[in-house]
């Protein structure tokens, strides 16, 4: 199995999507310096939702446009809703977009406000046009281990969604533990059957750390070959429709546990704790995963050993 | 491969060997009860080690006899630095002895002041005293990722230390990722060829989450069979041996971790909650892993939602 791993940082929008103070579209680019810097090459950059749902996203354009000045090595994907956010993302040159669809009704209609058969069908008809645009396309199986509403997901549920996504012609599927409820064990039981089917290339694990759960359920996804792995900068975020649910897995986190267990994902680990002081900066939010606290007490028992080694200077 | 496992609490002993504050023997009782309260079959109350190195595990047999008198259920063990301690634990009425080894030379001198040889040979001696004796034994391979001053520890040096004690006849083999700097693919290096070799039921796995991979490196002792894990209730802990080293895995996280991936540890999380709360008034300490905060949350959410719809009450 290959030991190169993807990792989309979602901070800029899952992380920010819900922040209750607004970051400017500079500070959003001073995040993705910071990211960029440190060796990240995917990056959802934003939503083009309505900005009365999501006021943190109205500057979706500008951000993108801030982008494209940036780095030409990044692969930039965005969320759209729907076929209206779809013309938006193409017309502002998007090449990947990512669409959602939750796994309960009571989750489509609190987030989406419609049924799950109507997102899923809102999802095809973008898949559809993305294919002859020649864009590529993300679905996030959203609630895919836990609905916030409806209780523990029957995995059948999740892997219908999966099928039906895939038969459409999704290049990349994202299992979504939006709200962080799910365990290692149900990752086996979603990926097992999906991974022999169609083999673990296409398959993303999204993972919030609300239980603290993430790393051992993306430890589950690796033991199947799983390598591609959502994550936001210090843990930043959580869901506006999803009650309880904290932030992405930090990137600081699972970007340590995969480069000691031994596989590639390209990024610095030194570099990712200047992300999340600049992100924690753009935000006012006190940010970092265990990571970061670690590396700031190595930093501190450091700077108390020179202290003891060398009192007078 | 069996639905039980079997957690030992170690709160009482690595938990609180490094506390600043002193932790009254009523106060150690009182942790044990809330423990065995929620379910808590396994204990490792104390250990006799010298009062002037561990001023905290001063009150062993005071402790061993308060727990004589509250529970005839339950499996205390403790930790013996040698064979006078385990004079002590036998006089005492223990059933069974932990003895540790670490895996470099160094880490041995600073926490034993002796080579891993003479610790080695120390051990093999309870061990063969233990036999005679009829009490059971646990061998803790300390340092057994990495050694805090010699960094990542070769795999061999774990299997070799590990393959000698079961040689001389030890129970149980506690795999012990001190300074919690392990991760998850060293856990299947090192279990992988013992669980072939003597089968995975006498391996314990015994880790510390400084840098959040507990709860993935226990399940990839899951996925090898392992079914016996230590926690500290709450995270409480840390080795004043090993610099930088924060608690074991807290008991609260890995028991929600495994209930929820269909495994029985006996354990109810609710009671965790007050035993959580009980070992922070006794210590003084900030306590609590991420599942003692989220049951936090998940109240607040609850009473927020009863506020709101009954706001005159």
């Amino acid at each position: 199995m290959s030991d190169k791993v993807i990792i989309t940082e979602v901070g800029l929008r899952d992380g920010l999507q819900n922040q209750p103070n607004p970051v400017s579209t500079q500070q959003k680019l001073a995040m993705a310096n910071a990211l960029i810097n440190a060796g990240v090459t995917h990056l959802e950059a934003t939503s083009f939702v309505h900005p009365k749902l999501v006021p943190q996203m109205a500057d979706a354009a500008d951000v993108l446009a801030g982008l494209a000045s940036t780095s030409n090595d990044l692969n930039v994907s965005v969320l759209v809703p729907n076929m209206k956010g779809y013309e938006r993302a193409k017309e502002n040159g998007v090449k990947s977009v990512g669409v959602v669809v939750a796994s309960t009704d009571t989750f489509n209609l609190k987030n989406l406000n419609m049924t799950t058969d109507k997102a899923a069908s809102i999802c095809q008809q973008v898949i559809e046009q993305a294919k002859l645009d020649g864009l590529a396309t993300r679905v996030y199986i959203s609630g895919a281990c836990v609905c916030p509403y409806e209780g523990k997901t029957p995995v059948d549920v999740t892997l219908g969604l999966t099928e039906k996504m895939i038969a459409t012609g999704a290049d990349e599927i994202s299992i979504s533990d939006t709200v962080g409820g799910g365990n290692p064990q149900q990752i086996i039981d979603i990926l097992t059957p999906l991974v022999e089917q169609f083999g673990p290339e296409r398959f993303n694990l999204h993972l919030h750390d609300t239980r603290g759960q993430a790393l051992a359920m993306a430890w589950a996804g690796i033991t199947l070959g799983i390598r591609r792995f959502d994550s936001s900068i210090g843990g930043l975020g959580g869901c506006p429709f999803a009650p309880g649910a904290s932030g992405n897995v930090a990137t600081e986190d699972i970007v340590y546990m995969l480069q000691e267990a031994g596989l590639d994902t390209g990024i610095q680990l030194g570099a990712l704790k200047t992300a999340v002081e600049v992100s924690a900066q753009a935000t006012g939010q006190s940010l970092g995963g265990s990571i970061y606290h670690w590396m700031l007490s190595q930093e501190k028992l450091k700077q108390d050993k020179e202290a003891r080694e060398n009192p007078c200077i």
